[in-house]
Parts: structure tokens; C-alpha cells; sequence
């Protein structure tokens, strides 16, 4: 049905493009490195027989007309990756789709519904702390504000924008109207399916993410002559209330807790760190459960501020919720894994992913691919050449069932 | 008796090379912001009648010649800085002793003895992370392996040295025989003369710093899709060993254990930290409890790495022992602080000093200036006029006495 080669080759020669010394990748966006990526699939999109464009905040569209006057059917994912990051995430399901698409036009397959096969700017957050970009401005809920978030070197979403040559102005027109659903391949980034010896999976639900980044403030003093108990050390106060919060989340079957991000400051072997900053970021797939862990892992943060006389100031980057996967397409694509001959998995994604973003606007629905260990985000992220042939067929029946439901 | 105006003119104008946006100061070794501070000292120097020259490692070297053959009589400290550091660290004891000569000069007074006022290379370790280059290479135990240790950035500290213009292979000639003493004036860093209310102390000898780098690996893996049970996390074991090496060294009295560099990869907000690399310092006065303070710490490090299935890995920077101040050089001074009518108040020293590296070589002495608030490595460190110039006069006494003792 689809072309495995053809993709697994595509899925190999992006995977060059922002290559690291460790085989990783790195790709961020508004970099040249995703500048050449995006023109990379750009070219890929146009020999499947799709019209490309980007968008105003830069992404990556390429549309397919439909025999009818329907909605339009968006399938997607993204090319920018986190540090070191593997091949597979995010480019595995914009390559799949295109991959779908190419195949049906050599099959002269015609659908009803009009097609968009988007790939999204910057799901990571990578750069400026703040991910899915792409996706609320495809949703409509990328604001002002969050364009003057900056990254390390200061550098606003905005002016990003505008460096790489995109109107910041016209950060609105990117939304998109008339929507019959989005489906999107991604690679599970869990060991569910290992374990479950299963090559595909139906995804029910997305936790969602919220993420903080804590500033804890003390003195920068020298190592020698400040006696231990006259200390107000910020590195010693993250530290604990970086131990606190694996304990709070270890209490939740499901919650996570991250501490991923961290620097200090003034960094000198021989001085007392006077300042700390570091991102948290906490999920769980029930929003209940995910404010619970959030409000103890504050509430501790602030009573280890008090006790060593330190300033902490927490701000929220961000704030997803927990999404459903809509029952309908749910269906087709249990249906879809049944008609390859493979056993039927569902399973919730811990990820957090482009299609949260369309919560109350449209439904969507995610096929996930095994992941060699569990691994992602690292060099070590795998699938196999057969599980990804597998996904990308569910997904080519799944667009063929849901163009005439 | 010396000339406060043009002491503190010169401190000033000095501070304002390597000036942070903070109020601080950067100047780290071989690096443009030190030459043009060394080049500024020497100009200091030669106004001071002072022949000055830069050895092989690139110490500052001002030399006045003695009426009579004996050993040279040293004085000095540094003009590198921590980062964002503090103005008076290091340079106020190298323009103390420039200061005096100039005085002694200008009111025609010869010393018996040849002297030496040098500004030493790199006490502070902060490129490096190897501390007191300079006073190595005079006490002559700086070693071919030193100088192949590396920077963030790779560069070696010989390959630093090639490129500011000096010999690499003649390191060995920076030497000095024939000594008879060094004395060096130095803010406290600490709080005991501000509690004493006194502006100078004597300084009966200096705690021994020995510095590790530790470096903690796991697995990065997707922090929403990997559940807290199954986490390799880096940054939680690195936190639980920075919170239980406070509690260890609060232990002991005059302990002191710190944390001060901390760096995390990959570093994204939604990866596990797969490896964290952190530098820890710990001293004390008295060597056997510091052996205790790092044993224990260590302990408790191999526990976390085998129970959290992370690797440990522990490397020495270096290990400096503890050091006494000479007897007869504490009496001169105790002599001279009296004499300018101050209370005489003696104390260790828990920040290291380039005098430690002439442990079993010559004798030491070192005259403490008291510390607003104890603070140092920051740009709030300050010391009063008053307090300088007592300091500064105390030095001149003390020089004239030894002269003839």
C-alpha cells in the first residue's frame, strides 16, 4: 500500500540535516538547520503532488484538493527536535504522511475531503522554553505575548520570526478554519507497546504539560571563607526541592516530574551559587492529579525558600490540558490495526504532542509506533523499518475509511 | 606613611578593566581583559621604580634591587577574577604592595634586602579549574600534566599560554630561589574582623581546598513518556549528593563543602538530565577532618550512583594541604598593628591564597583587610578607605622590621 523504502530513505537523509558528533540532531527553529530540513521535506511534499506554502509563523503546509466541498482533513507532526535529539520524533509522522499521500496519488486515489499535510514550527519548546508554536497558531490561540517569549541569547519569538523572514504581523492568518479532524504518526516514546510485543497502538488521550521555571536567589559568596551555617546557598535549596518533587510524583501512579533544564550562576568552583534557575515540567493524563503534584512541589519550594532565607519566584511557561482522542477516529483506526493482522493496543500518550493544541476546535486521533526501549529524545531513539511500514498503512486506511464517514 | 589617594585611585581605575554590566569584574587567565590589566599594573610598577618584566607562565614580575646580598624578600597576590567577581580580591594586595614600595621610594628609603612584588597568574582556577598557577610555577611544583588540563571550550592551559605569547617549555624557569619570606595583603572574605570591629588582622594560617569534578550519567529519556520508576535521572542523584554534602560538612565547625559549578546535559525542559558534571570544594583548617568531610561525601555518592543504576565518576582538580603562617612574620605584623594604635586580632584563613603553594619552600605571613558584611566573589565586596590604608601601612612597617630581623 504505501512505499517503505521510499520513506525509510526520506526518514534517513533528513536525519543528516542538524546531525551531532553523538548521531543525535539538532534542529530548532528559526536555525538554518530547519530552514534546510523544512526546504528538505518541502521537496518531498511537491513530489508526492502537494501544494506547498508556508504559513506566517512558518509552517510547513502542503494541500491536496478534494473531489468535494468538505472540510479539510489535516495530518501532521514536526522537524525540530530537542537537544541531541533522535530522527524519529516529530519527522516520522510528517515523512508518513506525505509518504500516504504520494502513494494514493500514484494510485490515482482521488479523495473527497481536501488534505493538509502540515509540518508544525517548533513542538519541542526547545528554544524558547515555550513549544507547539506551530499548532496553536493553526488553532488560533498563539497570542501577542507569547511572541515576546525569549530564548537564551534574548532573542523573542518575534524577532525570530523576523530574521528568518516571516511576518510577525501576520502571526494570525496561520489559523485554519473548517476542520474535519487532525491525525498525526508519532513514535510512542514509552515501552507500552515493547511490552505489549505490539507494532502499532491506538492512542485514547494525551496528558498534558505544565511547565514552570523556578529562580531561587541567595548570596554568591566565597566557597572558603563563608561559614557553612551563615550560607545562603540557591544551589543547595534547588537540589532539595528537586529530590522533593521525584518523591511527589513517585506517589502517582501516572504523574511525572522533570527537572530537564537547569543553570547556575555565577558557576566559579570556589563561589557559593547565588542564583539557580530551572524548568519543572509535571503531567499526569487527569488534570486533578497533575494540580495536586503542581501545588506540592510548591508549596515545598516555598517553605525551602523561607527556611534558608532565599528568593523564589515561579513563573508558568505553559499550560496544556489533558486531551481525549475522539472516539470515531479511535474506531477506524482499532479497525485499521485489525485489517494489517495486527493486535489491537490502546494506550494514553505521556508525550505531550502538536494535537493537544486542537482541544475544543476539532477532533484528532494518534497512531503510535514501538519504541526500541522506550528511548527518545537521544541519539539511541529507534523504530523499526516493519513497525513503521505497519503505522504508516494504518494511517493510509484510516484517511481512506474516515474520507467517506 | 603611604599614599591612600593614589592607592585607591589606582583600585579603581584597575576594577573598571573586565567590567560586568552587574558592577562586578571578569578576568579570567590569559584572556585580553588580563593583559590589559597587567599592562595597566605594570605601569603602576614602573612609576613605583619597580623593573618589571613577565616570567615564563606570564606572572607580573616588579623588582627592586637590595644595598645588600641577601634572599629576596616576595610580595604580591592576583588580578584574575572569579566570575562577576569583586574588585579587591587579588588586586587590592598587589596595588598594597606596589603602593608601599612607591612610598618607600619617594621618601629615599633603601632596603637591605632585593624585593619582589609579582601579580601572580590564575589564582583563582575559574577557566581552569585549577587554581594558582603562578605561585606553582614560582614555588617550582607546577607540572607538565598541569598544563595540560582544558577549559569549557577544550583549550589546554599550555595552548592558552602559546597563544598570549609565552614559552610553554621554559615554564620550569619561572622558579625562585633564594626567598626569604612572602607577605601578602588580602581581603578577608569572611565576617570574624567585622565582628571584632576591626579594620586589619593577622593571619595565623590558610584552610587547604581540595577540588573534585564529579560527573553522574544515566539515560535522557522523554520525560512524559517515561514513567518515575523507570528513570536513569542525572540531576535527582546529583541533587540528593549537593544536599546531603551541606549536611555533612555542617557537622564539623570549620568545615566547609560547596557546590559552586553545575552544568546539565542535554539541558531541554522535557528530557531527563542524562548527565550531570559538578566541581566540589572542601576545606578545613585542620586536614584530617577535611579527609573525614570528603570521605563520607564520597561514600554517600557511590550509594546514590548504585542505587539509582548511574555512573559515578570522580576526578581530583587539586588538593592543596593546609599551611601555617610563620611565627616570626605573625609577631612582625601583631608588632605593626599595634603600633598604628589598632586592636590586634589574629585568625585562619578559610579562602586559599597563592602563599599556600610555599608550604615547606619559605616562610609566609598574610595581612587580613576586613570584609563589609563578609562578602567576596561578588560584586558587593567592599572594603573602606580607612581600612586599606591601615592595612597598606601595616605592610610598610612590617617590610621595614623584616629587613632587619
Amino acid at each position: 500500500m504505501i512505499n517503505i523504502h521510499r520513506l525509510t530513505s526520506h526518514l534517513h537523509d533528513l536525519s543528516t540535516i542538524g546531525k551531532t558528533k553523538e548521531g543525535g540532531v539538532n534542529r530548532f527553529s528559526y536555525t538554518n538547520e530547519e530552514r534546510l530540513a523544512s526546504e528538505q521535506v518541502k521537496q518531498y511534499m511537491v513530489a508526492a503532488g502537494l501544494t506547498v506554502e508556508y504559513d506566517a509563523v512558518g509552517n510547513l503546509i502542503g494541500s491536496l484538493e478534494g473531489e468535494d466541498d468538505l472540510p479539510v482533513v489535516l495530518l501532521g507532526s514536526h522537524i525540530d527536535t530537542v537537544p541531541n535529539g533522535g530522527k524519529y520524533d516529530g519527522s516520522l509522522g510528517v515523512l508518513t504522511a506525505i509518504e500516504v499521500i504520494h502513494s494514493l496519488n500514484e494510485k490515482d486515489i482521488r479523495l473527497k475531503h481536501p488534505l493538509k499535510v502540515i509540518a508544525f514550527k517548533d513542538e519541542e519548546g526547545t528554544r524558547f522554553g515555550f513549544g507547539m508554536i506551530g499548532s496553536r497558531a493553526v488553532a488560533g490561540t498563539l497570542t501577542n505575548d507569547d511572541l515576546k517569549r525569549v530564548d537564551q541569547q534574548g532573542i523573542s519569538i518575534e524577532q525570530a520570526m523576523e530574521q528568518y523572514g516571516f511576518d510577525r504581523d501576520q502571526f494570525q492568518s496561520a489559523k485554519i478554519e473548517n476542520v474535519k479532524c487532525y491525525l498525526e504518526v508519532h513514535i510512542e516514546q514509552g515501552k507500552v507497546l515493547e511490552n505489549h510485543d505490539a507494532s502499532v497502538g491506538n492512542v485514547t488521550g494525551i496528558a498534558g504539560p505544565v511547565w514552570f521555571q523556578f529562580t531561587l536567589t541567595g548570596l554568591s559568596e566565597h566557597a572558603g571563607a563563608t561559614p557553612m551555617n551563615q550560607r545562603q546557598d540557591a544551589l543547595v535549596g534547588a537540589s532539595l526541592i528537586i529530590a522533593e518533587a521525584e518523591k511527589i510524583a513517585k506517589e502517582f501512579p501516572t504523574a511525572v516530574a522533570t527537572v530537564g533544564k537547569l543553570s547556575v550562576k555565577p558557576n566559579g568552583v570556589n563561589v557559593i551559587p547565588g542564583e539557580v534557575t530551572w524548568t519543572m515540567d509535571i503531567r499526569d493524563i487527569d488534570k486533578d492529579t497533575r494540580d495536586e503534584v503542581e501545588q506540592r512541589i510548591r508549596q515545598f519550594a516555598d517553605k525551602i525558600a523561607i527556611e534558608r532565607r532565599l528568593d523564589l519566584k515561579v513563573s508558568e511557561l505553559q499550560r496544556v490540558e489533558p486531551v481525549r482522542c475522539d472516539e470515531n477516529i479511535q474506531e477506524v483506526i482499532c479497525d485499521s490495526i485489525k485489517e494489517i493482522g495486527e493486535p489491537v493496543v490502546s494506550l494514553p500518550s505521556g508525550a505531550g504532542h502538536d494535537g493537544m493544541q486542537f482541544k475544543d476546535r476539532f477532533p484528532i486521533g494518534m497512531i503510535f509506533v514501538r519504541s526500541k526501549d522506550g528511548i527518545s529524545h537521544n541519539p539511541k531513539e529507534f523504530s523499526s523499518e516493519q513497525d513503521i511500514e505497519k503505522a504508516a498503512n494504518v494511517l493510509y486506511r484510516s484517511i481512506l475509511k474516515l474520507d467517506v464517514k
